[in-house]
């Protein structure tokens, strides 16, 4: 219920965070490339292969200190559906590992739709003769509220059916989010009148930690909204991008976490999966580095509470 | 330039029409579904070729007399690496078909992220040793303009550099659309703002008809946006979805369009998918079924203009 299972995990490693898998292929290193492309002709399968196969070492590296990945849907997209089948099997990996994985494809569309996108990322996909199978099942799905209500809804009822959870954008880290986002509506921004409607989908799914199954997506860039919607929004669980590349440091991310330390997971991509090339270390290191980083970004965080 | 190879087939066709591809698979004929299932094992390999042939039929169907499809990205995500094949597949077809492709798909993302969806959506990938190739690459995008500005820049470089058009979500035609795009900021109300940011967005990018490469879905579900929306935005075409089963008739679209009857695309998913179960015509002539309805569809909303 809620965002129970990820809570339970973060405390059991003490580890607030989660390691973005927004795997380009230049983050790859040359050895498993080179491997990759020898093997198959088409480049497409060869990127894919090679993208598996890099992300199963990170995973094997991070799994028993972080508690989550977050695959970023628009670097397996990128590799057509070849990617796409290498997003479904990191999601099987990850969480045959006991990882949490949160797929960060910011969905959104009108009910009918959602309910697809739901089947899709977080439920069962009704086959012939009323057989369901899970297509990419993940654990959580970031969306986008910008539809209401409609859009919203079939994700709740499947979270409720499957014990899964969304994160909603409300105020994200990027440099012009404030153009939409912070604009008035009467007294309250945007991103207020955001947060406010994922309080109000969660309702009804608030697990034993106190979170609904409805989180929200804030920016590590925008600390003084992070605290402000932290205070705001007792019952939403927060997805944190922006720390590390982006700029956002462990004391910009604090805010982000109520009294217990919950409330709250902390986003790194590119500072874990390419910890080897800003290490310097020797490629065939990558995992370990990326582990050093992970554990150096946890121990960070930590301090900061 | 702009939508000026939409415009075109639009005007060669006399026909502003686009036909929505979700297909569910409970849309496809059953002597369809029974074929493919007898010949995979794997239900998602048997759901995506029977999606793929029933897609094929369609499309045949469709070509001279449609300009434009419409495939909605989560009823191919819904069956898993196998359906995004089937997309890739049916984009590639009705292309060959000379038909325009827009992938509604509703992306959104940061800066960094977003290129990575523009190239696997509109543009080409970059794989190893510089080689460049496109992995679904259809004519159009839809996209979700939430994060401002960052989030569609890396679209219009692309658009710019490949002929490609995107179209922002603006007004949607779900009947929660206004929750947050009707509530006011200020003066004007959300959906206006974003439909400025469009005609901001699109500047350098209008084509021989007067229109951007970046247009705008506004629903037929709310005319009288419709009619607010087009004098406000005169560079900014519109994707008009709700046609049909979802409630909005051929007068209710008669706004979306300029004085010249450009300006606008109409949307028609069910309508023109299940032409044949509504008919309670054979299923072996689901594809004639569709082809009627489109032609239906087409004098309906050419005798409203």
């Amino acid at each position: 219920m809620g965002f129970d299972r990820l809570i339970a995990r973060i405390r059991a490693l003490q580890n607030p965070t989660v390691a973005g898998l927004d795997p380009k292929l230049s983050y790859v290193p040359e050895f498993i490339r080179r491997e990759a492309f020898s093997r198959f002709e088409n480049p497409f399968e060869a990127a894919a292969e090679a993208i598996l196969t890099y992300n199963k070492g990170l995973i094997d590296a991070l799994c028993d200190v972080v508690p989550a990945v977050k695959p970023q849907c628009a670097y397996y997209e990128m590799y057509g559906w070849q990617g796409m089948r290498t997003l479904a099997q990191t999601i099987a990996y990850a969480k045959e590992k006991g990882m949490f994985v949160i797929t960060d494809g910011k969905r959104n569309d009108i009910g009918a739709t959602m309910q697809a996108y739901a089947a899709a990322h977080l439920g069962e996909t009704q086959l012939d003769g009323g057989v369901l199978l899970p297509a990419f099942d993940a654990d959580a799905l970031t969306v986008n509220g910008y539809l209401g209500t409609d859009g919203i809804a079939p994700l709740t009822e499947v979270c409720t059916k499957k014990d899964k959870g969304i994160f909603v954008l409300v105020k994200t880290s990027n440099p012009s989010s404030g153009e939409l986002q912070d604009r008035l509506l009467g007294e309250e921004p945007v991103y207020r009148a955001m947060g406010a409607m994922c309080e109000r989908w969660g309702e009804g799914t608030v697990g034993q930690y106190g979170y609904s199954a409805v989180g929200a997506v804030v920016g590590a860039t925008y600390p003084q909204q992070l605290e402000e919607l932290r205070a705001a929004l007792p019952h939403t669980f927060f997805l944190v991008p922006g720390y590390g590349a982006q700029g956002g440091g462990a004391k910009d991310v604090a805010p982000a976490f109520d009294k217990n330390g919950d409330g709250a997971i902390i986003n790194s991509s590119r500072g874990i999966l390419c910890a080897y090339q800003k290490a310097g270390c020797e490629e065939h290191a990558y995992a370990e580095a990326a582990r050093k980083e992970a554990i150096r970004m946890r121990d960070d965080i930590i301090s900061a509470l």
